[in-house]
């Protein structure tokens, strides 16, 4: 199988470049791609010592490399695309259209797609992790009034995860609490979850992989058993069917799917993206 | 000032439309824009419900709505594409250029770009977040040979955001260390952290901002008056200095930013991207 290096080159932190990189080609499923991200290229020597390890890749695989790039810099893109690969230049490309469109200059200004103002979104992304972390895992029950969302799930089916993912990027206040057997014999809801019922969103997941994961924590116990997530997880899905609770599975899903699902589901709007 | 909506359109979670979008638009200061982030419009139903509210928005604003979509369906695309707004069509433009360039069909997949296989990288992302909450602030000091950094500052300085960003969107294994004056004041490293100095990165912050951000916690404290907070911002920055340690101000950059340059600075390789 053919091999291909994909550079994911920015001025700023690169994620906008490996997002878009690796959108585009997840859709060569044939083709055996190795990804290198390159942050912070942000002077032309930095470039100019880039563009070396770009060409020796070249030399390397027997293939030209492809560069996916969001450098804002006319000339640190100049040094790049001097280089051996082939481009895909994501500003040049979109912008010009833009600003006949917006009938507007664009501002050239590097770093400027990473500069985030510290306003109030940004606060509250950062209360949203504090709110996560202090809501975690049932810890606390007495703040679920100020809560956007209230995961709901077995003992390590991925509930903190998708919580402090849900806070990072979207500045949502997300609690969790887990089910134990207590809770669930009659399937009835715990007290403390009773008057949030509308804010609750389950998590399930697939019983062999949660007794995978239990066992890693808890090697040969009754709650690392297979017989005993099986049990949870049959209790837990009947207990959502009967209380009307949204659910989903983490088994398949990763946190960026479960989490943008959530938001979908609840209509929960998102008081912080990031810039 | 004129203002323009722009919806982020995608067949799953939305999150490379939404970072594409706003590093494009990031460049237009002049213009206002409303943001609108569509994930999951996976069915020709969703997109035609969809065309109404972009063509409503139309009318709303006066002038026509920009769509940076990365839905890969055609017939939903079509669907999208017959609307009043004008189109940033991200996998139309790229993925010709790149068929050929790889002399590859690309497999118009919905969803392609959004499977994110359960592997070892994966579990390497679920993990470093557990190590992140079992080693944030200080709580343990014996799993540090593990760790991949340990990030070190005053407290509230932002250390554990960080840490659980690093650990969500790249894998990595990152401790944190909250320094007290009792550690500050000879100006030597803790014991815990003296083995592992070569592991050390380190935060600052302006003490204005640390003095704001510990009043919302404790009001009226020493802990959070201003004279207290420049000294401990004074000490630690001197500590950073005598002990050679890379720092950063986290007063004006984002959990992004400071994330990406810890790796860069530290030349640790990401476990896991987000695909």
């Amino acid at each position: 199988m053919n091999k291909r290096t994909a550079f994911f080159i920015s001025d700023g932190t690169g994620i906008t470049a490996e997002a878009l990189g690796k959108s585009l080609l997840a859709q060569f499923e044939r083709i055996q791609f190795e990804f290198v991200t390159k942050p912070y290229i942000d002077t032309v020597q930095k470039a100019q010592a880039l563009l070396l390890v770009i060409n020796e890749t070249a030399q390397r695989d027997g293939s030209r490399p492809l560069i996916i790039d969001t450098v804002v810099d006319q000339k640190i893109r100049d040094v790049l695309h001097s280089s051996e690969a082939f481009k895909i230049d994501v500003f040049s490309t979109f912008l010009s259209p833009l600003e006949q469109e917006l009938s507007s200059q664009s501002s050239y200004t590097v770093g400027r797609t990473h500069a985030i103002p510290k306003d109030a979104s940004y606060k509250s992304r950062i209360d949203s992790v504090h709110f996560a972390l202090d809501n975690d895992d049932g810890a606390r029950t007495h703040q679920y009034d100020k809560a956007d969302v209230i995961l709901v799930g077995v003992s390590r089916c991925g509930k903190t995860p998708t919580c402090l993912y849900m806070a990072l990027q979207f500045g949502i206040r997300a609690a969790n609490y887990p089910f134990t057997e207590e809770d669930m014999f009659d399937f009835n809801l715990p007290k403390a979850l009773k008057p949030y019922k509308h804010k609750l969103f389950g998590l399930t997941i697939d019983p062999q992989r949660l007794a995978a994961i239990r066992h890693e924590r808890r090697p040969g116990t009754r709650y690392s058993s297979l017989t005993q997530c099986e049990r949870e997880v049959h209790e837990v899905e009947e207990l959502y069917r009967r209380h009307a609770i949204s659910f989903v599975d983490s088994t398949h899903y990763s946190i960026e799917e479960i989490s943008t699902r959530i938001l979908a589901e609840c209509g929960i709007e998102r008081r912080f993206s990031p810039k």
